[in-house]
């Protein structure tokens, strides 16, 4: 554990980092060189992605693979080129830090708090109000 | 824990995620507003370079805001714009992955193993050898 972990608050860590690359064959070699491990695979037809999940401590490293250019992440591809496509922070409380969020006037890209694969609700902040950043707030199914 | 952390790596964690901010008092708003702590602030004259450091649980966030445009991190900024710097890695055995990586012809930025402030160890991936990302593996002083 890192020597920061009792500062941070409660339930916080860093869900996932998701990374969208040309190829996960090509990309997944890295990770495996430094003894990290493919352990899931996942082609989601409805967002046009292939990803592969690489468990890192208490986080996992997401490969995003584009199934082709008119998805959301081949736009991404040919844009930006290759790299960080968002970070996922997981909370305890997903709906405090919506209502949190929205009373500061951070700029919100999801209509409302989402439920996803497996039953866990997720939300996108603006990069414009997240230094950049693509961010996902998650909770894990209640 | 996330419950895929038993499939990791002993001693894999992210260890931080640097993000290019022009303003830190701007951008740590939104970590506050999730219950998040800046809990160390230091300005770094040789790399040009203020950061703050956020714990996110065995991880931490750090923004950096440079000093100047004519720095590494505000020539990143005029040029890609504030977002994600780098992602570091925590490896037990920083040695090891460096010779691994080397062997599979990994371009590897860092002309050899550095140590840093506090004595951490450390080297940089080149973002074409690791999905676009600018990719640090570190390592607690020994």
């Amino acid at each position: 554990m890192s020597k920061y972990s009792d500062s941070s608050v409660k339930g916080a860590r860093i869900d996932h980092l998701g990374i969208a690359v040309e190829s996960i064959d090509a990309a997944r070699g890295l990770y495996e060189a430094l003894g990290l491990r493919v352990i899931h695979q996942e082609t989601v037809e409805h967002e046009g992605v292939r990803t592969a999940m690489i468990p890192v401590g208490e986080s996992r490293v997401e490969l995003l693979e584009p199934l082709g250019p008119e998805t959301t992440v081949g736009r991404f591809l040919s844009k930006r080129g290759a790299g960080l496509h968002h970070i996922a922070l997981h909370v305890d409380d997903i709906q405090a830090a919506w209502a949190e969020l929205q009373g500061r006037g951070v700029t919100i890209v999801s209509p409302a708090v989402q439920t996803g694969a497996g039953g866990h609700l997720y939300f996108f902040v603006h990069p414009k109000s997240a230094g950049g950043v693509l961010l996902e707030i998650c909770q894990d199914p209640v």
